[in-house]
Protein backbone atom coordinates (compact mmCIF):
# COMPACT_ATOMS: atom_id res chain seq x y z
CA UNK A 1 0.00 0.00 0.00
CA UNK A 2 1.31 3.42 -0.97
CA UNK A 3 1.93 6.15 1.59
CA UNK A 4 -0.63 8.46 -0.03
CA UNK A 5 -3.29 5.74 0.31
CA UNK A 6 -2.55 5.23 3.98
CA UNK A 7 -2.51 8.99 4.64
CA UNK A 8 -5.81 9.40 2.79
CA UNK A 9 -7.42 6.54 4.72
CA UNK A 10 -6.19 7.96 8.06
CA UNK A 11 -7.64 11.37 7.18
CA UNK A 12 -10.99 9.82 6.25
CA UNK A 13 -11.25 7.53 9.29
CA UNK A 14 -10.37 10.30 11.75
CA UNK A 15 -12.58 12.96 10.10
CA UNK A 16 -15.50 10.54 10.19
CA UNK A 17 -15.33 10.18 13.99
CA UNK A 18 -14.35 13.48 15.64
CA UNK A 19 -12.79 13.24 19.13
CA UNK A 20 -12.58 9.46 18.98
CA UNK A 21 -9.15 8.16 19.94
CA UNK A 22 -7.59 5.61 17.58
CA UNK A 23 -4.47 3.79 18.72
CA UNK A 24 -1.44 3.52 16.44
CA UNK A 25 -1.95 -0.25 16.58
CA UNK A 26 -5.37 0.16 15.00
CA UNK A 27 -3.74 1.59 11.89
CA UNK A 28 -0.79 -0.83 11.99
CA UNK A 29 -3.24 -3.75 11.84
CA UNK A 30 -5.55 -2.13 9.32
CA UNK A 31 -2.70 -1.32 6.93
CA UNK A 32 -0.44 -4.20 7.88
CA UNK A 33 2.39 -1.72 8.40
CA UNK A 34 5.11 -1.07 10.99
CA UNK A 35 4.65 1.46 13.77
CA UNK A 36 7.45 3.67 12.44
CA UNK A 37 5.75 3.82 9.09
CA UNK A 38 2.34 4.65 10.63
CA UNK A 39 3.97 7.39 12.70
CA UNK A 40 5.22 9.03 9.53
CA UNK A 41 1.79 8.61 7.92
CA UNK A 42 0.14 10.32 10.86
CA UNK A 43 2.56 13.23 10.63
CA UNK A 44 1.65 13.58 6.96
CA UNK A 45 -2.06 13.33 7.84
CA UNK A 46 -1.59 16.12 10.40
CA UNK A 47 -0.15 18.39 7.75
CA UNK A 48 -2.83 17.33 5.25
CA UNK A 49 -5.82 18.23 7.42
CA UNK A 50 -4.37 21.64 8.23
CA UNK A 51 -4.83 22.73 4.64
CA UNK A 52 -8.62 23.01 4.89
CA UNK A 53 -8.55 24.63 8.36
CA UNK A 54 -11.65 22.65 9.31
CA UNK A 55 -9.94 20.38 11.79
CA UNK A 56 -6.65 19.13 13.18
CA UNK A 57 -5.18 15.85 14.37
CA UNK A 58 -3.89 15.61 17.92
CA UNK A 59 -1.60 12.95 19.40
CA UNK A 60 -2.37 11.71 22.90
CA UNK A 61 0.53 9.98 24.63
CA UNK A 62 0.34 7.26 27.26
CA UNK A 63 -1.11 3.77 27.51
CA UNK A 64 -4.58 4.86 26.35
CA UNK A 65 -3.04 7.17 23.78
CA UNK A 66 -3.37 7.46 20.05
CA UNK A 67 -4.62 10.09 17.66
CA UNK A 68 -7.87 11.91 17.29
CA UNK A 69 -9.45 14.43 14.96
CA UNK A 70 -10.70 17.68 16.40
CA UNK A 71 -13.24 19.75 14.52
CA UNK A 72 -12.20 23.33 13.90
CA UNK A 73 -13.51 26.35 12.08
CA UNK A 74 -11.39 29.33 11.07
CA UNK A 75 -12.48 32.83 12.11
CA UNK A 76 -12.98 33.65 8.46
CA UNK A 77 -15.21 30.61 7.86
CA UNK A 78 -17.12 31.23 11.10
CA UNK A 79 -17.73 34.80 9.98
CA UNK A 80 -19.13 33.57 6.69
CA UNK A 81 -21.44 31.14 8.55
CA UNK A 82 -22.62 34.04 10.73
CA UNK A 83 -23.09 36.39 7.80
CA UNK A 84 -24.97 33.78 5.81
CA UNK A 85 -27.25 33.16 8.80
CA UNK A 86 -27.93 36.92 9.11
CA UNK A 87 -28.63 37.14 5.41
CA UNK A 88 -31.14 34.29 5.64
CA UNK A 89 -32.85 35.84 8.67
CA UNK A 90 -33.27 39.11 6.75
CA UNK A 91 -35.29 37.46 3.99
CA UNK A 92 -38.62 39.30 3.95
CA UNK A 93 -40.84 36.26 3.58
CA UNK A 94 -39.71 34.81 6.92
CA UNK A 95 -41.75 37.35 8.83
CA UNK A 96 -44.73 35.74 10.54
CA UNK A 97 -47.39 37.43 12.63
CA UNK A 98 -46.44 38.80 16.06
CA UNK A 99 -42.83 39.52 15.17
CA UNK A 100 -42.00 35.82 14.81
CA UNK A 101 -39.65 34.56 12.12
CA UNK A 102 -39.87 31.25 10.30
CA UNK A 103 -36.52 29.53 10.89
CA UNK A 104 -37.29 25.80 10.59
CA UNK A 105 -35.71 25.58 7.13
CA UNK A 106 -32.48 26.96 8.64
CA UNK A 107 -32.54 24.82 11.79
CA UNK A 108 -33.40 21.62 9.85
CA UNK A 109 -30.82 22.02 7.11
CA UNK A 110 -27.83 19.77 7.88
CA UNK A 111 -25.35 22.04 6.04
CA UNK A 112 -26.38 25.17 7.96
CA UNK A 113 -26.60 23.23 11.21
CA UNK A 114 -23.09 21.87 10.60
CA UNK A 115 -21.64 25.38 10.34
CA UNK A 116 -23.31 26.48 13.56
CA UNK A 117 -22.22 23.29 15.32
CA UNK A 118 -18.61 23.85 14.22
CA UNK A 119 -18.74 27.29 15.83
CA UNK A 120 -20.16 25.88 19.08
CA UNK A 121 -17.67 22.99 19.06
CA UNK A 122 -14.73 25.38 18.72
CA UNK A 123 -16.11 27.79 21.34
CA UNK A 124 -17.00 25.19 23.96
CA UNK A 125 -14.63 22.29 23.34
CA UNK A 126 -12.62 23.05 26.46
CA UNK A 127 -15.63 23.69 28.71
CA UNK A 128 -15.41 20.11 29.99
CA UNK A 129 -19.00 19.07 29.21
CA UNK A 130 -20.07 15.43 29.55
CA UNK A 131 -23.37 16.04 27.73
CA UNK A 132 -25.04 18.45 25.32
CA UNK A 133 -28.45 19.47 26.69
CA UNK A 134 -31.30 20.99 24.72
CA UNK A 135 -35.08 21.29 24.85
CA UNK A 136 -37.38 19.92 22.17
CA UNK A 137 -37.84 20.59 19.27
CA UNK A 138 -36.06 23.03 17.00
CA UNK A 139 -32.74 23.05 18.88
CA UNK A 140 -32.26 19.28 18.61
CA UNK A 141 -30.47 19.26 15.22
CA UNK A 142 -27.82 21.86 16.15
CA UNK A 143 -27.40 20.21 19.58
CA UNK A 144 -26.96 16.80 17.97
CA UNK A 145 -24.44 18.04 15.40
CA UNK A 146 -22.44 19.80 18.13
CA UNK A 147 -22.60 16.54 20.11
CA UNK A 148 -21.34 14.64 17.06
CA UNK A 149 -18.36 17.00 16.70
CA UNK A 150 -17.56 16.80 20.41
CA UNK A 151 -18.42 13.07 20.66
CA UNK A 152 -20.86 13.58 23.55
CA UNK A 153 -24.35 12.21 24.23
CA UNK A 154 -27.39 14.49 24.08
CA UNK A 155 -29.98 15.19 26.77
CA UNK A 156 -33.35 16.30 25.40
CA UNK A 157 -35.58 18.06 27.90
CA UNK A 158 -39.23 17.39 27.04
CA UNK A 159 -42.23 19.71 27.20
CA UNK A 160 -44.51 16.91 28.32
CA UNK A 161 -43.96 13.83 30.44
CA UNK A 162 -43.80 10.73 28.27
CA UNK A 163 -44.20 7.15 29.47
CA UNK A 164 -41.16 6.17 27.41
CA UNK A 165 -38.94 8.49 29.49
CA UNK A 166 -39.44 6.42 32.67
CA UNK A 167 -39.31 8.30 35.97
CA UNK A 168 -39.01 12.02 35.30
CA UNK A 169 -38.36 15.25 37.17
CA UNK A 170 -40.55 18.18 36.17
CA UNK A 171 -40.47 21.91 36.80
CA UNK A 172 -42.75 24.81 35.97
CA UNK A 173 -41.19 27.92 34.52
CA UNK A 174 -42.05 31.23 32.91
CA UNK A 175 -40.85 31.18 29.31
CA UNK A 176 -40.81 34.96 29.29
CA UNK A 177 -42.50 35.38 25.92
CA UNK A 178 -45.85 34.92 27.68
CA UNK A 179 -47.01 35.10 31.25
CA UNK A 180 -48.30 31.56 31.02
CA UNK A 181 -46.51 29.08 33.25
CA UNK A 182 -45.01 26.19 31.25
CA UNK A 183 -43.75 22.78 32.17
CA UNK A 184 -40.58 20.93 31.26
CA UNK A 185 -39.48 17.47 32.27
CA UNK A 186 -36.33 15.37 32.18
CA UNK A 187 -35.84 11.65 32.50
CA UNK A 188 -34.03 10.68 35.69
CA UNK A 189 -31.98 8.36 33.49
CA UNK A 190 -30.94 11.11 31.09
CA UNK A 191 -27.56 11.73 32.68
CA UNK A 192 -25.31 10.55 35.50
CA UNK A 193 -25.66 12.80 38.58
CA UNK A 194 -22.54 14.84 39.22
CA UNK A 195 -21.70 15.36 35.56
CA UNK A 196 -21.79 18.53 33.51
CA UNK A 197 -23.62 19.75 30.43
CA UNK A 198 -23.37 22.36 27.71
CA UNK A 199 -26.77 23.84 26.80
CA UNK A 200 -27.34 24.35 23.06
CA UNK A 201 -30.55 25.82 21.68
CA UNK A 202 -31.78 27.44 18.50
CA UNK A 203 -33.28 30.64 19.88
CA UNK A 204 -33.38 32.77 22.99
CA UNK A 205 -35.55 35.78 23.73
CA UNK A 206 -35.83 36.49 27.44
CA UNK A 207 -33.83 33.47 28.52
CA UNK A 208 -36.73 31.83 30.38
CA UNK A 209 -36.34 28.46 28.67
CA UNK A 210 -32.57 28.44 29.09
CA UNK A 211 -32.96 29.31 32.77
CA UNK A 212 -35.52 26.50 33.02
CA UNK A 213 -33.13 23.99 31.41
CA UNK A 214 -30.38 25.02 33.85
CA UNK A 215 -32.82 24.63 36.73
CA UNK A 216 -34.08 21.21 35.72
CA UNK A 217 -30.50 20.04 35.11
CA UNK A 218 -29.56 21.14 38.60
CA UNK A 219 -32.51 19.10 39.91
CA UNK A 220 -30.84 15.97 38.51
CA UNK A 221 -27.43 17.19 39.72
CA UNK A 222 -26.03 18.26 36.37
CA UNK A 223 -23.86 21.34 36.34
CA UNK A 224 -24.07 23.75 33.37
CA UNK A 225 -20.65 24.63 31.95
CA UNK A 226 -21.78 26.84 29.06
CA UNK A 227 -24.72 27.95 26.93
CA UNK A 228 -24.76 28.46 23.18
CA UNK A 229 -27.75 29.75 21.23
CA UNK A 230 -27.91 30.06 17.48
CA UNK A 231 -30.01 33.23 17.55
CA UNK A 232 -30.40 35.62 20.49
CA UNK A 233 -33.04 38.32 20.34
CA UNK A 234 -31.58 41.70 21.34
CA UNK A 235 -34.80 42.61 23.21
CA UNK A 236 -35.42 42.32 26.10
CA UNK A 237 -31.97 43.62 27.05
CA UNK A 238 -32.38 42.20 30.52
CA UNK A 239 -32.28 38.39 30.15
CA UNK A 240 -33.04 35.79 32.77
CA UNK A 241 -29.58 34.33 32.19
CA UNK A 242 -26.34 36.28 31.84
CA UNK A 243 -23.83 33.73 30.58
CA UNK A 244 -24.69 32.74 27.01
CA UNK A 245 -22.99 32.79 23.61
CA UNK A 246 -25.11 33.61 20.54
CA UNK A 247 -23.96 33.04 16.98
CA UNK A 248 -26.04 35.99 15.78
CA UNK A 249 -28.19 38.69 17.34
CA UNK A 250 -31.69 39.30 16.05
CA UNK A 251 -32.79 42.93 16.23
CA UNK A 252 -35.99 44.62 15.24
CA UNK A 253 -38.50 42.66 13.15
CA UNK A 254 -40.72 45.23 11.44
CA UNK A 255 -43.85 43.60 10.03
CA UNK A 256 -44.98 46.80 8.32
CA UNK A 257 -41.72 47.64 6.58
CA UNK A 258 -40.92 43.95 6.13
CA UNK A 259 -37.46 44.47 7.51
CA UNK A 260 -35.37 42.36 9.88
CA UNK A 261 -32.19 43.39 11.70
CA UNK A 262 -29.60 40.70 12.33
CA UNK A 263 -25.90 41.01 13.18
CA UNK A 264 -23.14 38.47 13.84
CA UNK A 265 -21.77 38.13 17.36
CA UNK A 266 -18.25 39.37 16.71
CA UNK A 267 -17.04 38.17 20.12
CA UNK A 268 -17.83 34.55 19.42
CA UNK A 269 -14.28 33.26 20.04
CA UNK B 1 2.95 20.23 -1.34
CA UNK B 2 3.51 16.48 -1.32
CA UNK B 3 1.09 14.09 -2.99
CA UNK B 4 0.26 12.37 0.31
CA UNK B 5 -0.73 15.76 1.80
CA UNK B 6 -3.03 16.55 -1.10
CA UNK B 7 -4.59 13.07 -1.02
CA UNK B 8 -5.12 13.33 2.74
CA UNK B 9 -6.71 16.77 2.41
CA UNK B 10 -9.01 15.58 -0.39
CA UNK B 11 -10.12 12.61 1.74
CA UNK B 12 -10.83 14.90 4.71
CA UNK B 13 -12.69 17.56 2.73
CA UNK B 14 -14.89 15.04 0.90
CA UNK B 15 -15.61 12.92 4.02
CA UNK B 16 -16.64 16.04 5.90
CA UNK B 17 -19.39 16.87 3.38
CA UNK B 18 -21.07 13.70 2.07
CA UNK B 19 -22.84 13.97 -1.33
CA UNK B 20 -21.51 17.50 -1.93
CA UNK B 21 -19.96 17.89 -5.37
CA UNK B 22 -16.52 19.53 -5.48
CA UNK B 23 -15.15 20.54 -8.84
CA UNK B 24 -11.61 19.61 -9.84
CA UNK B 25 -10.94 23.34 -10.08
CA UNK B 26 -11.75 23.71 -6.39
CA UNK B 27 -8.81 21.45 -5.55
CA UNK B 28 -6.56 22.95 -8.24
CA UNK B 29 -6.98 26.37 -6.64
CA UNK B 30 -6.78 25.13 -3.07
CA UNK B 31 -3.54 23.24 -3.69
CA UNK B 32 -2.20 25.45 -6.45
CA UNK B 33 -1.73 22.38 -8.63
CA UNK B 34 -2.37 21.36 -12.23
CA UNK B 35 -5.51 19.48 -13.24
CA UNK B 36 -3.54 16.40 -14.28
CA UNK B 37 -1.93 16.29 -10.89
CA UNK B 38 -5.26 16.66 -9.07
CA UNK B 39 -6.74 13.88 -11.22
CA UNK B 40 -4.04 11.53 -10.03
CA UNK B 41 -4.59 12.68 -6.43
CA UNK B 42 -8.28 11.93 -6.71
CA UNK B 43 -7.57 8.45 -8.02
CA UNK B 44 -5.33 7.86 -5.04
CA UNK B 45 -8.04 9.27 -2.72
CA UNK B 46 -10.55 6.85 -4.27
CA UNK B 47 -8.32 3.91 -3.44
CA UNK B 48 -7.59 5.32 0.01
CA UNK B 49 -11.20 5.63 1.15
CA UNK B 50 -11.98 2.08 -0.01
CA UNK B 51 -9.76 0.69 2.72
CA UNK B 52 -12.17 1.52 5.54
CA UNK B 53 -15.30 0.45 3.58
CA UNK B 54 -17.23 3.34 5.13
CA UNK B 55 -17.56 5.38 1.97
CA UNK B 56 -16.43 5.83 -1.61
CA UNK B 57 -15.59 8.69 -3.94
CA UNK B 58 -17.54 9.06 -7.16
CA UNK B 59 -16.65 11.12 -10.22
CA UNK B 60 -19.46 13.01 -11.94
CA UNK B 61 -18.70 14.07 -15.48
CA UNK B 62 -20.06 17.07 -17.36
CA UNK B 63 -20.09 20.83 -16.86
CA UNK B 64 -21.44 20.61 -13.32
CA UNK B 65 -19.25 17.64 -12.60
CA UNK B 66 -16.60 16.93 -10.04
CA UNK B 67 -16.19 14.45 -7.23
CA UNK B 68 -18.25 13.59 -4.20
CA UNK B 69 -18.04 11.33 -1.19
CA UNK B 70 -20.80 8.80 -0.65
CA UNK B 71 -21.35 7.28 2.76
CA UNK B 72 -21.31 3.51 2.84
CA UNK B 73 -21.47 0.75 5.39
CA UNK B 74 -20.35 -2.81 4.76
CA UNK B 75 -22.77 -5.68 5.46
CA UNK B 76 -20.44 -6.84 8.19
CA UNK B 77 -20.35 -3.42 9.87
CA UNK B 78 -24.13 -3.00 9.47
CA UNK B 79 -24.61 -6.38 11.14
CA UNK B 80 -22.48 -5.29 14.07
CA UNK B 81 -24.54 -2.05 14.37
CA UNK B 82 -27.73 -4.16 14.37
CA UNK B 83 -26.38 -6.67 16.86
CA UNK B 84 -25.14 -3.96 19.18
CA UNK B 85 -28.58 -2.30 19.04
CA UNK B 86 -30.27 -5.61 19.90
CA UNK B 87 -27.84 -6.17 22.75
CA UNK B 88 -28.62 -2.72 24.15
CA UNK B 89 -32.39 -3.28 23.86
CA UNK B 90 -32.06 -6.53 25.81
CA UNK B 91 -30.56 -4.78 28.85
CA UNK B 92 -32.95 -5.59 31.73
CA UNK B 93 -33.03 -2.13 33.26
CA UNK B 94 -34.57 -0.62 30.10
CA UNK B 95 -37.93 -2.18 30.87
CA UNK B 96 -40.47 0.43 31.95
CA UNK B 97 -44.06 -0.15 32.97
CA UNK B 98 -46.59 -1.22 30.31
CA UNK B 99 -44.05 -3.03 28.17
CA UNK B 100 -42.27 0.19 27.20
CA UNK B 101 -38.51 0.34 26.84
CA UNK B 102 -36.27 3.29 27.67
CA UNK B 103 -34.37 4.06 24.46
CA UNK B 104 -33.51 7.76 24.73
CA UNK B 105 -29.87 7.04 25.59
CA UNK B 106 -29.62 5.05 22.33
CA UNK B 107 -31.50 7.55 20.17
CA UNK B 108 -29.58 10.55 21.57
CA UNK B 109 -26.10 9.06 21.29
CA UNK B 110 -24.37 10.46 18.18
CA UNK B 111 -22.20 7.35 17.71
CA UNK B 112 -25.17 4.93 17.77
CA UNK B 113 -27.26 7.29 15.67
CA UNK B 114 -24.45 7.50 13.11
CA UNK B 115 -24.42 3.72 12.64
CA UNK B 116 -28.18 3.61 12.12
CA UNK B 117 -28.02 6.58 9.74
CA UNK B 118 -25.28 4.87 7.69
CA UNK B 119 -27.59 1.88 7.28
CA UNK B 120 -30.52 4.08 6.19
CA UNK B 121 -28.29 6.10 3.87
CA UNK B 122 -27.05 2.95 2.13
CA UNK B 123 -30.54 1.43 1.97
CA UNK B 124 -32.35 4.53 0.65
CA UNK B 125 -29.70 6.50 -1.22
CA UNK B 126 -31.22 5.67 -4.58
CA UNK B 127 -34.84 6.23 -3.52
CA UNK B 128 -34.71 9.73 -4.98
CA UNK B 129 -35.83 11.64 -1.87
CA UNK B 130 -35.65 15.43 -1.75
CA UNK B 131 -36.26 15.53 2.03
CA UNK B 132 -36.02 13.37 5.11
CA UNK B 133 -39.28 13.57 7.09
CA UNK B 134 -39.79 12.66 10.72
CA UNK B 135 -42.09 13.46 13.64
CA UNK B 136 -40.90 15.02 16.88
CA UNK B 137 -39.10 14.08 19.12
CA UNK B 138 -37.01 10.95 19.45
CA UNK B 139 -36.62 10.28 15.73
CA UNK B 140 -35.07 13.68 14.98
CA UNK B 141 -31.43 12.72 15.67
CA UNK B 142 -31.41 9.65 13.39
CA UNK B 143 -33.37 11.56 10.74
CA UNK B 144 -30.89 14.45 10.90
CA UNK B 145 -27.84 12.20 10.70
CA UNK B 146 -29.34 10.35 7.71
CA UNK B 147 -30.05 13.76 6.16
CA UNK B 148 -26.43 14.78 6.78
CA UNK B 149 -25.13 11.66 5.02
CA UNK B 150 -27.53 12.14 2.09
CA UNK B 151 -27.13 15.95 2.08
CA UNK B 152 -30.90 16.55 2.28
CA UNK B 153 -32.99 18.93 4.39
CA UNK B 154 -35.24 17.62 7.16
CA UNK B 155 -38.99 18.07 7.62
CA UNK B 156 -40.13 17.77 11.24
CA UNK B 157 -43.84 17.09 11.69
CA UNK B 158 -45.03 18.62 14.97
CA UNK B 159 -47.51 17.28 17.53
CA UNK B 160 -48.85 20.75 18.23
CA UNK B 161 -49.32 23.81 16.07
CA UNK B 162 -46.66 26.40 16.84
CA UNK B 163 -46.80 30.07 15.92
CA UNK B 164 -43.21 29.85 14.66
CA UNK B 165 -44.25 27.33 12.01
CA UNK B 166 -46.40 29.88 10.14
CA UNK B 167 -49.44 28.53 8.30
CA UNK B 168 -49.81 24.83 8.97
CA UNK B 169 -51.81 21.86 7.77
CA UNK B 170 -53.08 19.53 10.50
CA UNK B 171 -54.60 16.07 10.57
CA UNK B 172 -56.05 13.83 13.26
CA UNK B 173 -54.93 10.23 13.37
CA UNK B 174 -55.08 7.10 15.51
CA UNK B 175 -51.59 6.31 16.76
CA UNK B 176 -52.62 2.70 17.26
CA UNK B 177 -51.09 2.32 20.70
CA UNK B 178 -54.22 3.94 22.13
CA UNK B 179 -57.69 4.61 20.88
CA UNK B 180 -57.23 8.29 21.56
CA UNK B 181 -57.25 10.46 18.46
CA UNK B 182 -54.05 12.50 18.12
CA UNK B 183 -53.06 15.51 16.10
CA UNK B 184 -50.05 16.24 13.94
CA UNK B 185 -49.25 19.35 11.96
CA UNK B 186 -46.81 20.44 9.27
CA UNK B 187 -45.74 23.89 8.18
CA UNK B 188 -46.94 24.77 4.69
CA UNK B 189 -43.41 26.07 4.10
CA UNK B 190 -41.74 22.81 5.15
CA UNK B 191 -41.26 21.51 1.62
CA UNK B 192 -41.84 22.39 -2.01
CA UNK B 193 -45.06 20.79 -3.32
CA UNK B 194 -44.38 18.06 -5.85
CA UNK B 195 -41.22 16.82 -4.18
CA UNK B 196 -40.57 13.54 -2.40
CA UNK B 197 -39.55 12.47 1.07
CA UNK B 198 -38.05 9.54 2.90
CA UNK B 199 -39.67 8.95 6.32
CA UNK B 200 -37.22 8.10 9.13
CA UNK B 201 -38.35 7.43 12.69
CA UNK B 202 -37.03 5.79 15.83
CA UNK B 203 -39.85 3.38 16.59
CA UNK B 204 -42.94 1.81 15.06
CA UNK B 205 -45.57 -0.32 16.72
CA UNK B 206 -48.82 -0.40 14.75
CA UNK B 207 -47.69 2.06 12.12
CA UNK B 208 -50.30 4.69 12.99
CA UNK B 209 -47.79 7.54 13.27
CA UNK B 210 -45.99 6.56 10.07
CA UNK B 211 -49.34 6.36 8.25
CA UNK B 212 -50.16 9.78 9.70
CA UNK B 213 -46.86 11.26 8.47
CA UNK B 214 -47.51 9.86 4.98
CA UNK B 215 -51.01 11.32 5.06
CA UNK B 216 -49.95 14.78 6.19
CA UNK B 217 -47.15 14.80 3.61
CA UNK B 218 -49.64 13.99 0.89
CA UNK B 219 -51.75 16.95 2.10
CA UNK B 220 -48.81 19.24 1.21
CA UNK B 221 -48.18 17.30 -2.01
CA UNK B 222 -45.10 15.41 -0.91
CA UNK B 223 -44.75 11.85 -2.12
CA UNK B 224 -43.24 9.21 0.19
CA UNK B 225 -40.46 7.21 -1.48
CA UNK B 226 -39.48 5.02 1.47
CA UNK B 227 -39.78 4.51 5.22
CA UNK B 228 -37.03 3.50 7.62
CA UNK B 229 -37.55 2.84 11.32
CA UNK B 230 -34.81 2.07 13.79
CA UNK B 231 -36.94 -0.34 15.84
CA UNK B 232 -40.13 -2.08 14.67
CA UNK B 233 -42.26 -3.93 17.19
CA UNK B 234 -43.19 -7.39 15.90
CA UNK B 235 -46.70 -7.10 17.39
CA UNK B 236 -49.20 -6.26 16.05
CA UNK B 237 -48.36 -8.30 12.97
CA UNK B 238 -50.90 -6.35 10.97
CA UNK B 239 -49.48 -2.83 10.59
CA UNK B 240 -51.20 0.23 9.21
CA UNK B 241 -48.40 0.57 6.65
CA UNK B 242 -46.86 -2.24 4.63
CA UNK B 243 -43.76 -0.72 3.11
CA UNK B 244 -41.17 -0.04 5.83
CA UNK B 245 -37.60 -1.05 6.60
CA UNK B 246 -36.65 -1.67 10.22
CA UNK B 247 -33.05 -1.96 11.44
CA UNK B 248 -34.12 -4.34 14.21
CA UNK B 249 -37.31 -6.08 15.30
CA UNK B 250 -38.45 -5.85 18.89
CA UNK B 251 -40.25 -8.94 20.14
CA UNK B 252 -41.73 -9.80 23.49
CA UNK B 253 -40.96 -7.54 26.46
CA UNK B 254 -41.62 -9.59 29.59
CA UNK B 255 -41.80 -7.37 32.65
CA UNK B 256 -42.02 -10.30 35.06
CA UNK B 257 -39.08 -12.28 33.68
CA UNK B 258 -37.22 -9.08 32.84
CA UNK B 259 -36.50 -10.33 29.35
CA UNK B 260 -36.58 -8.59 25.97
CA UNK B 261 -36.51 -10.20 22.54
CA UNK B 262 -34.78 -8.29 19.74
CA UNK B 263 -33.45 -9.51 16.39
CA UNK B 264 -31.69 -7.77 13.48
CA UNK B 265 -33.56 -7.33 10.22
CA UNK B 266 -31.42 -9.58 8.06
CA UNK B 267 -33.06 -8.32 4.86
CA UNK B 268 -31.94 -4.74 5.38
CA UNK B 269 -30.07 -4.44 2.06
Amino acid sequence: MKRSHRVGAICQILTDAPEKIFSLNYFCEKFNAAKSSISEDINAAKEAVQISESGYIETISGALGGVRYISHISREKAKSVQESLCKQLKEKDRILGGGFLYTSDIMYNPATVKGMAQIFARRFRKAGADYIATIETKGIPVALMTAHLLNLPVIVVRRETKISEGATVSINYFPGSSERLQKMSISKRAAAPGSSALIIDDFMRGGGSIKGIAEILSEVEIRVVGTGVAIANIEPKKKKVSDYVPIVYLGNVDEGKKSVDATPNFQIF
